[in-house]
């Protein structure tokens, strides 16, 4: 029911999942808006969470919600996990308070792939949204976590760890990334390491694998990313549309630029994922396309099969703080 | 001294200044390291502070740095303006420890103009990275000096003033957001206004003036768009020199393209600007070519002659917090 394409994409988007990937998916939302769902199954759930709805305040009184009903899927075993591209906060909500956290997790934070042109491989921002305000020890978990991640669904082998700050000496930055950064020389991150202290610019510079930060930082540094790109991009075409020239000349560029464009392209990465909670949840753009869908119902399918939230689990070696 | 193409650059830019626009430019430095000056007066100062030297320390000692020198020619009536491409936290230290604090001022601020394609006036950020821990009546001031160069250097008669943010309603963000967002409402900025909250997405939007932020928030925000651009330019300049029919194409959209270069190349901006100080200090880019110096001295000059510093300090009505 989420997203603003919701629902027509997100039903486009199932039904070619299962019928382009044979996955099995269950549509959780109102059978009557769903429009034609084909074979899918469909799990009735009255309500729907605005996308602009206080997140916590509705996952607690709308418990015949989508989000809620399909949180609680995914703990029942009735799926094995939930996709959504509606209202972020309310996702998370839904997944943390119905699936639980990982027992060592202190909170769980959201991953986001942030692309890199020319490298297989984009940085994996986290926090990017989940946690406003956060202790030192918690970057620490989302550096174990986000080298997880990167290991398990990009295959980077020795994920190398940055942290987010305004300088590369360790000297530099706010108390939490001075705390943090400590913290993160001597702690275990299993197959990956901590390169130190990174800038902004290094988000796509291939450079480094995992960046972890606050959800306050992340979340801002991933909006002005996404809102950067986008202005440019917008006032290329616009440059590139002007006259007929122009429209020639971009045309014959275009093969050499879809490599770039498919990099780019938000709908190709398959969303950002919650990472600390009993289970797979994978949180697409708002702005999602069925083919955004298919791509994160296979995400979400793949990181099931992979055995992603056992080793998350497995990798968040500090206690709760 | 100071920046990337230091002192060549920087020499080349000054002479420039001087037979281009009539400026009267005086180096500061070791003049026996800066090549033919032809007419222009050197200030001699025998010690340089490092590009990655640190600034606090490093001005406290170096007492006959170029930095220190340039600062004091400025609160002694020697010069109107200083201007530097090096050590952004020592040009920072220096100016607030020779200048001097405006009277009301808390914290001066690094105010770093935004580029926004189709917009004559770019979005004003600061705190850019003076600050990296703020209280959120700082904010307010930031508000208050933002809003005043927004005016006076861009022309904007009523600047919009955001608060960069992590969702548009109040109640998102940090406690220092929510904060600020309390006190912005109800303080006197001028002819500004302030328009709530603002994404790190609306800073190239052109549909706010001034953003106001912590500086480490600022400096993460500013140094990912900036290294987003970088990626992104750079692989579109790579597809466009695949082979000889995408190099034909791309010359033909050169002439579309220009516009657009214009507004994103950082030569241009004339430069951040340390806003709080009794004096005039424009911030340059490290890589600063010639022509960044030359229009960085042209935005000092021009700020002297605006009364720039009396203006900020009359628009900062708060007391120190």
């Amino acid at each position: 029911m989420g997203g603003d394409n919701a629902p027509a994409a997100i039903v486009e988007g199932a039904r070619r999942a299962v019928d382009e990937l044979g996955l099995k998916v269950v549509l959780v939302g109102r059978r009557d808006e769903l429009g034609d769902v084909g074979d899918l199954e469909v799990l009735e759930a009255s309500q729907v969470i605005a996308m602009d709805a206080d997140a916590a305040s509705s996952v607690r009184t709308m418990k015949d919600s989508s989000l809620v009903r399909a949180a609680e899927a995914v703990r029942d075993g009735r799926a094995g996990a939930m996709v959504s591209a509606g209202n972020t906060g309310a996702t998370m909500a839904s997944a943390l308070l119905r699936m639980g956290r990982l027992s060592k997790v202190a909170r769980p934070a959201i991953a986001t792939p942030i692309p890199v042109p020319g490298s297989p491989a984009p940085t994996v921002l986290l926090d990017a949204g989940a946690n406003a305000e956060c202790k030192p020890e918690w970057l620490v978990q989302f550096a174990q976590m986000g080298a997880v991640f990167a290991a398990r669904r990009y295959g980077v082998t020795a994920p190398r760890v940055g942290l987010l700050s305004i300088g590369e000496e360790p000297s530099k930055g706010t108390p939490l990334v001075k705390e943090a950064h400590e913290l993160l020389q001597d702690s275990d991150l299993g197959a990956a390491r901590f390169v130190g202290n990174v800038e902004g610019r290094d988000l796509m510079g291939g450079e480094v694998d995992v960046v972890v930060t606050d959800g306050f930082t992340g979340n801002v540094a991933l909006k002005t990313l996404e809102g950067g790109m986008k202005t440019l991009i917008g006032a290329i075409l616009a440059a590139f549309d002007r006259d007929d020239t122009t429209r020639a000349a971009a045309e014959a560029l275009m093969p050499a630029l879809l490599p770039l464009y498919g990099t780019l392209d938000p709908d190709a990465t398959g969303g950002a994922m919650l990472l600390g909670v009993k289970g797979v949840c994978v949180i697409s753009h708002g702005s999602s396309s069925a083919t955004a869908i298919v791509n994160a119902l296979a995400v979400a399918q793949r990181s099931v099969t992979d055995g992603l939230v056992d080793a998350v689990g497995a990798a968040v070696t500090t206690g709760r703080a």
